[in-house]
Parts: structure tokens; C-alpha cells; sequence
């Protein structure tokens, strides 16, 4: 039987990950559903090379690929989408539960563009800097008392769900726009808090904070493609004009 | 958030389980979505006890049923269903794919009645003489050239399938913000544009056309109040800035 729906768009980026068994068995579990992209940022060493559980895994593993930041490697998605057991945190994104209006978001987005699921360490998830990358996020519904998935467990259900039979027959890919990667966002942020800084709209001190409120803004407007090119423009000029104070002709 | 179903009547029977880590894991994934009934046949001595990634699921590996049979271990269940990967066999019983009309028969019987799922052994899966057990059979559908699932991560699977919720009462988890008014979005304008005068990205004579460009920018964002408000405030301070251009202190 083929799956339902295809997972080449898919990007499964472990943040931190430290432990090489676990990422063999998400490399696994990628293979069961034909997924192929498998991204790690900051994994501990190159250990996840030798990832034991890693059965017919190989190529996957293989093909990973590493990078240092998060925004480095979400940098050609058009939706990133966080994982998280909740806790008790309060949260600063909408939190969509696994197998609800979230999942058929990501499908339609995999038809026609690429999409990031971002997974945390096993010992402390996603942290707020990561969820400042997400344009939403997502948890699998779990006992209160049991919260803490393993990481392969919660990316197999994650993968089973984005391919399991639905009985809608997904509205065919939306006419709307081409959505902007994170990549053209980033670089809207870039620069938006270069320009920020040189007005003192930045405390000393608040760096990370307006770091963080500047991604979320953006990624609260969902810029298409053309919004994306138009703004990022604009915030550029305004950038450029902002270093002349700094640096005075 | 409570689960949306609950399992307590559902027996997970693992059919000669070899490897300890893979009960443990099983435990662990039952715990994640509230199944207690682990049951055993044929398992590799008692080993499974040390089972060490079983993080918080000591409860049910103490609790974990042995048997010698499968016979025995569904006794008390009036439907058994047996999971497999299909391989090349030709099997004998009536086949559900995971997620089809086979999870909703098991959730309707699991509100009245036991119910028993099957797993096979890591090597193998279920014999024939093991299906003679089960009313019929369920599959997770994978990639053609990988169907071979861990133990674990197909329970995990299966478990999240009976527990994640069906009818899409698509819960907006997103509060419905209240959008900005057209007053404070023409304020961002007006700030916008007299940064972009000072910046010289309005070229003489295009006045009008970038006016209708950042105003049009803005309304495609539809800007809720809380966006509104923070952009304004960003915006408001690079113009501040831009402005000591103009006027050089």
C-alpha cells in the first residue's frame, strides 16, 4: 500500500539531541514513513553516526545534515512548527493539538512547500529561544500524569499522523500566495533589530527580548512571499540610513 | 488537556518480546497515553523487569500480566486484534489499515468492553497460529521498502491513533485576536513612510505610489491590536531616529 501522503518536504530538525540511540530510531521511524530529511542542530559530537537501532536507516542518517543554529536550519521552510509537552509553561505561541487542525495545516503546506518540525532534547524539550523560530506549536495529547514522550516515540506518532488516511479529501493546495521561507524572515529580523538598536528602541540588557518579540512579530504575519520581498526592502533602506548616525559621513 | 478517550480496557499483549529496552519502551509509550494492562507471553525470562528506559512506568511493568499462551492472555477480552507489517504473506483474516474504519470499531468497543491488541516479536511479528487468535487485523501503512517498525514506536503509534481526537471540533487553541483598527494601522503608515522619506527610498515622484505600497503592505498583514501595537512602537522609534538626520542636533 503506498502512503497516503509524501513526507519529502518534510524537514525533522532535532535541537540538542544528546542521545545516538535515539536519533537512530528517529532516522528509523523517518524510513518507515518515507521521510527523508532528517537536520540536527547542536547534536552532542558526531556519535549520532554510529546510532545502533538505525535498521534500514542508513541513507538517512547518512544524508543528515548539521547545523549550529536553529535559524540555519529552518532557513529554507516556509512553516516551522514546534513541538512541545506543554509542562507548566505559559506559552508564547497558539498550540494546536497533534491530529487537529494543526495536521491538516502541515499536510496542505507539505503539497507545495517545505515545512520544519522542530523536536528537543530528551531531557528538556524545546527551550523559548527555539519556540521564537515556530510559527506555532504542537503537542501530542498525553496523560497529565506521563508527559514525557521518547523522542523517536513522539516523532513516529508525529510522522503517522501527517500521513495516516484522512477522510477530507484536503482541499487542493490553496491558491493563496507562496508563503516566505524563515530564511527571507530572518533576514527581515536581521535586520529590523540592527535598525532598532542604532534607534535605542533596544535597552541595554534587552537584547534577547526584542530579538525574540521582533521573530514573533514577523512570523505572526505570516508574509507571503511578495509581503516579504516589499518589507524586507523597506526595513533595508531604513537599516542602511540608521548606520549613517553610527557612523557619520 | 484530559485524553480524549482512555484505555483503560484495552490490553496490550506482547507476543515473545525479546529485547528488555523494547518492553521498557512499550511501558513507557502506555504510560504517555494512559493504558495500564501490559500483558506478556513467551518473554525472554523476566527480563523485562529491568527494562531501563522505562522512565515513569514502573507502575506498569510491576503490574505487566505474564502468560504461556496468547489464548490466555485475551481470555477476557471480546475483541482481539492483531497487528502486522504484511511483508509478502497472504494473510487470513480480514486486514484494517491504522487510522481507517478498524480504530473506530476498537474505540467503540473499548467504551463497553476489553479489548486486546497484539504485538509480535521484534524478529518476526505474529505467526499464523497467532492470528487464529484475532477477529481481524490492523496496519500501520509504511514506505514499501521499509515496513519494519520498532516495538515500541508501533505501540506508541497505535495507542495515539485510539486516543487522538476524531471529530475535528478543530479547537481554536488560537483566541481569535482582535484586529487592529484602521486608525492605528494608518498610523504605522504615516510613521512608515516618513522613515522611508528620510531613508530616500520614495524617489521624487513616487510619493503616491509608495504611500499605496505601505498601505497596502500593512492591510495584507491584517495586523491584530496586540501586532499593531508593537510594530507602531518600532516603527515609531526608528522614525524618531531618522528624524535626528534631518535635523542634526
Amino acid at each position: 500500500m503506498p502512503l497516503p501522503s509524501d513526507l519529502q518536504n518534510l524537514a525533522v530538525v532535532l535541537v540538542r539531541p544528546r542521545n545516538p540511540l535515539n536519533i537512530g530510531a528517529v532516522a528509523r521511524a523517518m524510513s518507515n514513513f518515507g521521510a527523508a530529511r532528517l537536520r540536527l542542530v547542536n547534536s552532542y559530537a558526531a556519535a549520532f553516526r554510529e546510532a545502533k537501532s538505525a535498521v534500514n536507516a542508513q541513507d538517512i542518517l547518512q544524508n543528515a545534515e548539521e547545523f549550529e543554529t536553529v535559524a540555519d536550519a529552518v532557513a529554507d521552510c516556509s512553516l516551522v512548527v514546534g513541538t512541545t509537552a506543554i509542562r507548566d509553561r505559559v506559552l508564547p505561541l497558539p498550540l494546536h493539538r497533534m491530529g487537529g487542525a494543526g495536521s491538516t495545516l502541515i499536510r496542505k503546506r507539505l503539497k507545495r512547500d517545505r515545512v520544519a518540525m522542530l523536536f528537543g532534547s530528551e531531557k528538556i524539550g524545546l527551550t523559548n529561544h527555539d519556540f521564537s523560530h515556530c510559527h506555532w506549536l504542537m503537542n501530542i495529547t498525553t496523560d497529565a500524569q506521563h508527559i514525557s514522550m521518547n523522542l523517536a516515540q513522539s516523532v513516529a506518532v508525529c510522522l503517522y499522523e501527517l500521513t495516516r488516511p484522512t477522510r477530507s479529501k484536503a482541499t487542493s493546495a490553496t491558491s493563496a500566495a507562496k508563503p516566505a521561507t524563515a530564511g527571507e524572515t530572518e533576514l527581515i529580523a536581521k535586520l529590523m533589530l540592527e535598525g532598532l538598536r542604532i534607534s535605542e528602541y533596544v535597552k541595554p540588557g534587552t537584547e534577547l527580548v526584542t530579538e525574540k518579540k521582533v521573530r514573533r512579530l514577523l512570523l505572526r504575519l505570516k508574509l507571503d512571499e511578495m509581503d516579504a520581498k516589499v518589507l524586507l526592502g523597506m526595513i533595508r533602506q531604513m537599516a542602511w540610513k540608521l548606520r549613517q548616525i553610527e557612523k557619520p559621513r
